[in-house]
């Protein structure tokens, strides 16, 4: 398993709905997830909307992005999310991911 | 298990010697880590300096700091590192974490 690292922005003005959908997600996109090999997956906001994930893959990113992005679901809610990120052009969120570099791990 | 995520603030300046020093970090320090809870424990990093913290304890962030807190080695270690972080008067790192608010997890 590789352990992944990526940040990206939530526009301040909408971290509530942002929130709020992140409790609800769709059970498709959830399944999803979980078939294209993401697994222990969290989310972490900070209070002015800067957002850190992580989760654990057999792949690594740009595969695992590359997996989901396959899938019609996907399609769907990256374009869903966009809105509530910060990026040029509303790009999706998915191809906007910077990753991090792990510089320490204890098991 | 409760996931914590984190963020501090690493000196641009001085990334390359921080992240020498994560690449061997005392043995005693991951021994006293272990001992406190801390699993599954990794340091991600953007070229900035932005560090994030995630790791996997049966307690809470301050309880899993505490705990840390009381044992010499650690001590020892937060000062050694101090020089390393933007902080106000050179304050110890573990004294520096802000913690991340879970929004989203994946099993």
């Amino acid at each position: 398993m590789n352990r992944i690292g990526f940040v990206l922005k939530v526009r301040q003005d909408r971290i509530d709905e942002y929130k709020a959908h992140h409790r609800k997600v769709w059970p498709e996109m959830l399944a999803a997830l979980r078939e294209a090999g993401w697994h222990n997956y969290s989310l972490f906001l900070r209070a002015d909307g800067l957002l850190f994930g992580y989760f654990e893959t057999p792949h690594d990113l740009a595969t695992a992005t590359a997996q989901m992005a396959a899938t019609e679901v996907n399609t769907r809610w990256q374009e869903f999310m966009a809105p509530f990120f910060e990026s040029p052009d509303n790009a999706r969120p998915d191809q906007m991911l910077m990753e991090l570099e792990e510089v320490f791990h204890l098991a």
